[in-house]
C-alpha cells in the first residue's frame, strides 16, 4: 500500500529516536524545565531571530491552539479565521470549549486578507456581539496555500491598526516556509506575528509543537495556562530533545524542503499527465481532481483522503508527502494514474 | 547525584523504546485507531477482566482526569476528593477550568471513607449548592497510602446507594496494587469502579495513561471529548505500543513490584536507623521525618522533595523509587543518613 | 419622538404593574418556589396543552438560551442555527462561553429547513469535528418571518430521525403565533419542540421568559443549572406574577395580536405609498427599504434602527411595533413618509 | 405567620414601585444606557466618593459575583474566601462554572485576615497549583459579622503587597455599614476595594445590585462581559430607577439602619430572656441558640431558617430582619420565646 494519507503516519526522524535512546536512563528534571528544552528554545530563538521570545513545547496542535487562544482572549473575545481553518473545522470545538467564538470567513483559498478582517470588525460594533480580538492563520493553510511576506505584512498592519493579535499556526510550517513561492524568512515570523508555533508532529518528530510567544503581553504566567489546560508533559524533556534534533543542522527545514520536493515531483507528474489541481500546489499537500472511477480504483493500492466533491463525475482528493515519503512511492503513484 | 525526586525522571523501559524503534517507519493510521491501540486495549481488558470496558489512551494524568471528570459531570455537578487529592492541589485548577467544583475533605491519610461521602452529601441538599456526583480516589494516594479491597467495596456501596460515580486515579497503580498490604486484584477495579486509569508515565512508559471506562453510561462519544479537550494524540499508536509493551509478560506490575521492593529496602533501612515515617509506607513513596540540618546536608548529594513541616526542627521529605531505581542507590542514600 | 425602535422600550402592561403593587408587602418564599410561579406554570401548561411539561421562569432571553443550551449539550456538542439567529449574532458569545460551538447556516429568510440540517450533519461525520446535537429556531425570526405548522413538522421529523433536540426561541412568540400567515396553534409547540420559551420582555412584561421543557430527558436538575449560571431570581415570584397576568384572559396573545395589527397598519400604509419591504411582513417587525436621504430626515422625528444596506442609495430600516404602540403613532409615521 | 426567614421576602419600598408606575409608558433606550442608570450611577459615585468609578447595574448577587470574578481572573487564577463565603457555598458552583477555583479558608466568624491570605499564598508557590489572585469578602458576612475599617485596611495592605484584587460582596451592605460597631464610611469602600457591589435585592429594591469598579484595570469592556454571561437586562432602566430611589434622601442606608434597629430589638429581647447567640450580632441577621423543642414549636408560627447544629439538644437558627420588618412582629416573636 502506498501511503499518501497524511504527514503523520510514521514515527520520528532517526536522529531523534537515537537521542531519546541515548539519554533514556539519565535522570532529568520534569515539566520542561530541563536543559534540553532550554537548549532547544535557544536554538529556535536564534534560528528565528527572536532573542526575547518565550518558547513553550507542547504535545499537539489542537492543544497548542486552544491554550494560546484561551490564554490571549477574555471570555467575550473572538478569533477570526478562514472557514477552512483548523480551529474552525477539525478541533471538535476545542476553542469554543474554552469559551470563545470562532468567527469564520469564507475564502476559496483558505487565506485571510486585511479586507476580511475589516469586514468582520464592521459587523461587530458593540457589546451585543463578540469582540474580535485575534486573527488566526496557518502557514501553510489547510488547502496547501501559503502567505507571502507582503500578505503577512499587510495582515500585521491591519492588526496593529485595529488592536488585534496575529497568531500563526505552523503545523506545516516547514513545508510552508520552504515552498518555491514563499518569500518569508524565519525571522519574518516573530517580526510579524504576536505568536506562532513550529510544528514538529508533521515534520519529523514523534510529537511536539514549539510555541513561540513574541508579544510580551502574552507571556506572563503561560506555564500556568499549560498546566491548567492539561497540556504539561511530565517528561517534558522529550519535547526539548526532539526540537534539539530538528534544529541541529537545520534538519527542520531540510525535512520540509524534502517533503515539498516529493510533492512537486507528484504535482509535475500529475500535470504532465493532464490532471488538474484544485488549489495552488507548492507545499506538501496536493489536491488533485480525479474521476470517481479512478478514485475507486486507486483506493485499492494507495492510502489517501477524500477532500471534497468537484462535479458529478469528479472529486477532489488529497495526497500528502512528508519527510518519510520515498521518491519511488511518488513514481509508483503516478504510474497508477 | 542520587535521584529520589520522583518516578518520572527517566525515559522508558528498554522494551518500549525498542518497539518504537522497530516500528518507526511503518505507516500507521493516526489518532489511536491503529492495531497497537486495539491490541493494548484487548490486553488490558483481559488482564483486568473487563471484557466490555472501553479503553482510551491519553498522554498525561491531569489530562486524563480533567477529560474523564468533564465527560461525566454536568455543569453544576461536583467531584469529592481528599484535600490532598491530585485534582485538588496539583492540577492548577484543571477540573475547575472545565467548570466543576472540587469538594475537598480533610483526611490525614489521604483516603476517603463512606462517612466522608455521606457528610458531604448532607451538606449539599439542594439546588443552591453544587450537586456532588463523583468520588475521586487514587491508588496509591498522594501520601503513598492504599485502599484495601474492603475499603473500596464500602466506597462502591455508598456510591451505589447515593447515585455517585466512583473514579480511581491510577497514576501510581502499579505500585499501589503490588503493595504488601494491598489485597485488591486487578479484576477488582472494574468490578468496583465506574472508571479508572492505569498510569504509564510513572511506571516505565515515556508517557501515557490508559483510561478504562466500565460504566456504560460514561462511554458514549468519549473520543469526541478527548479531541474537544485537546487530548487526542496524532500518532496515537505511540501510546498503544507502549501499553502493549507494559502488558507483555505482565511487565507493568513487575515494574511496580520492583519499585516497591526498592522503597521497602529504603524504608527498612530507615527504620533500622531509627527514623520515623510520616505515613504508612508500603508503596513507592517514602515520607521520612528528618531534621532540617540533615535535609540541608542531604540536598548536596540527593535529589528529593520537601513535603511538609513536621516540627520546629524537623520536616517531612519524600523519597520516590521507580522501575529505574538501583539497589545501590538506595544503599548509598541510606549510607548518607 | 415617535418610537418604533423596538418592542421593549416601555415598562409593563398596567395589569401586571398593578398585581405587583397589590402584593408588594405580602411575604413570599423566594427563588420561584412560590404560588404565583406554580399558578403561572399551570396556566401555561393548560394554554399550551402540555400537562407534563416543566416550566421555569427566567429574567431574560440570552440567559434563557444559554442555560437551556448548556443544560442540553455535552462539551463537544453543537447547536445549529440560521446565520441571523440571535444566539449567533446578538448574544456576545454567550453560548460559546458555556463551551459550545454555534454552527450557522446562511439563510436569506432566517429560517432553517430539513435540508440545512442534513447538510450540516453530513459535514460533521466524526470525532474530529463537533457533534451537531440541537437545532435552534425562533418564532418569529430575527427577520420577522415565521415557521408554519408544516415547516415545523418537517423540522421535527428530521430531528427525530437524526437524534437532534429542537429548541424554539420565543422572544417574539406572541407576535409570531398570531401572525396572519401562522397556522401553528399553541398546542403545536410542545408537540413539536423539545423545549421552547414564551417571551415576556417583548410582550407586556417588565422582564421575564417562561421556558417550557417538554422532553423528559432535558428536565432533571434544571434548577441547579439556573442557579449555576447566575439565573435564579431571589424574588422569583415577580416572574410568576407577571406570567399570571399575561395568561389571564389570554392577555399574552391579545397583546401579540395588537402589536401585529399595528405592524399591518404600518405595512399596508407603506405598500399604499409604494414602498418595498425587504422581508415577508406579517409580524411586529417591518423591514422597509428607504432612501438614505429619507432615513436621515426620519431620524429627526422617529426612533428606529438601521438594519442593513440595500443598494447605493437605499438602506433597510426596521420599524417595530408592540403592545404599547398607538395607532396614531403609526399614522404619524406614515404621514412622515 | 411571622416572617423572619430572610430579607428578600417582600417586594420593593413603595417609593420605588411608584417611580416604576409613573414612568411605565415612557419609552426609554434599553440595556442600561438610559438616563435613570446614568443618574443613579452618578448618585452612587457621589455618595461613595469615587468620581472615577464605573458603576454597572445587575439583577442578582450570584450573577454579579460570577461576572466580576470571571472578568478579573485568567483561567488558572483563583479567588480566596472564607469557607462560609457565599461564592463557596450558595452559588451552585457558579464561579467554578466560569473556570475558576475558589480557595476556601475555615474561619469561625466568616472573616478573612491578612495571615489567612499569606498562608494561602505560601501553599500555592508555582504553576502546578492555581494562582491566588483575588480576595473575596462580604460586608456583612454570611454570619452577620462585619469588617472594621482597620481590618479592611490591613486586607488592602496585604493585597497591595501581594498583587491581589480585593472584592467586596455587599449583598447586605446597607445593614453592614450601618451596624453599631462598623466604623467604615461609604467613602472607605472605593478607597480600599478594587471593586464592590451595593446590594439592592435585600434592601428595598425588587431586584438589583450596583457593581462599583474602582480599579481601572478591571474596567475595560465590562459591558461585553455582562452580556456574554447573560446578565444584561433589556429594560435596564428598571435597575437605574430603583437605585435612583434608593439613593434619594439616603433611603438606602436609612433602610439598612432600620433593619438593624429591628434586629437589635430582637437581639436585646433575646438577651433579656437569657438566650445565647452564636455570632456577634450587630447586623440584620441574628443567630440564636434554641432548644430543638422550642424550634419545633416556633415553626408553627414563625418563618425562619435552620442554620446549624449546636449540641445534642440545641440548634442554631437564623432570624433576619429587613426594611419591611415591623416592630410589632419582633415583639410578637419575642413573646413566643
Amino acid at each position: 500500500m502506498l501511503n499518501f494519507r497524511n504527514d503523520y503516519s510514521e514515527g520520528a526522524h532517526p536522529n531523534i529516536l537515537e537521542a531519546m535512546r541515548v539519554n533514556n536512563l539519565t535522570p532529568v528534571v520534569g515539566y520542561g524545565k530541563d536543559e534540553h528544552c532550554a537548549h532547544a528554545a535557544e536554538m529556535i530563538r536564534e534560528r528565528f531571530n527572536c532573542p526575547a521570545a518565550d518558547v513553550h513545547f507542547l504535545v499537539g496542535g489542537t492543544q497548542t491552539n486552544l491554550i494560546m487562544i484561551a490564554a490571549a482572549l477574555r471570555s467575550f473575545e473572538a478569533v477570526i479565521c478562514a472557514e477552512t481553518g483548523h480551529i474552525n473545522v477539525h478541533e471538535t470545538g476545542a476553542v469554543e470549549a474554552t469559551g470563545h467564538k470562532v468567527i469564520s470567513v469564507r475564502k476559496p483559498d483558505g487565506k485571510l486578507t486585511p479586507m476580511d478582517i475589516i469586514t468582520v470588525l464592521r459587523g461587530h460594533p458593540d457589546e451585543h456581539m463578540v469582540k474580535p480580538r485575534m486573527v488566526y492563520i496557518s502557514q501553510s493553510t489547510e488547502l496547501g496555500t501559503i502567505y507571502t511576506r507582503r500578505e503577512l505584512e499587510l495582515l500585521r498592519k491591519v492588526c496593529d491598526e485595529q488592536g488585534l493579535i496575529l497568531y500563526l499556526d505552523g503545523a506545516r510550517l516547514a513545508s510552508g516556509m520552504t515552498a518555491e513561492d514563499c518569500d518569508l524568512m524565519p525571522a519574518d515570523l516573530p517580526r510579524l506575528c504576536d505568536a506562532f508555533y513550529i510544528g514538529g508532529t508533521k515534520n519529523g518528530a514523534l510529537f511536539g509543537e514549539a510555541l513561540v510567544i513574541v508579544n510580551p503581553a502574552l507571556k506572563p504566567d503561560f506555564r500556568y495556562m499549560i498546566k491548567n489546560q492539561g497540556g504539561m508533559l511530565a517528561k517534558g524533556w522529550l519535547l526539548g530533545m526532539q526540537f534539539e534534533g530538528l534544529f541541529t543542522g537545520d534538519l527542520y527545514f531540510t525535512l520540509g524542503r524534502y517533503a515539498n520536493a516529493m510533492a512537486m515531483r507528484l504535482r509535475d507528474g500529475l500535470w504532465a499527465k493532464g490532471y488538474e489541481l484544485a488549489y495552488s500546489a507548492t507545499t506538501n499537500q496536493i489536491f488533485a481532481i480525479l474521476s470517481k472511477d479512478q478514485i475507486f480504483e486507486l483506493t485499492k493500492e494507495v492510502a489517501f483522503e477524500f477532500h471534497s466533491s468537484w462535479d458529478k463525475t469528479h472529486d477532489v482528493v488529497r495526497f500528502v508527502t512528508s519527510w518519510a515519503t520515498r521518491a519511488e512511492d511518488v513514481d509508483a503513484l503516478l504510474a497508477l494514474l
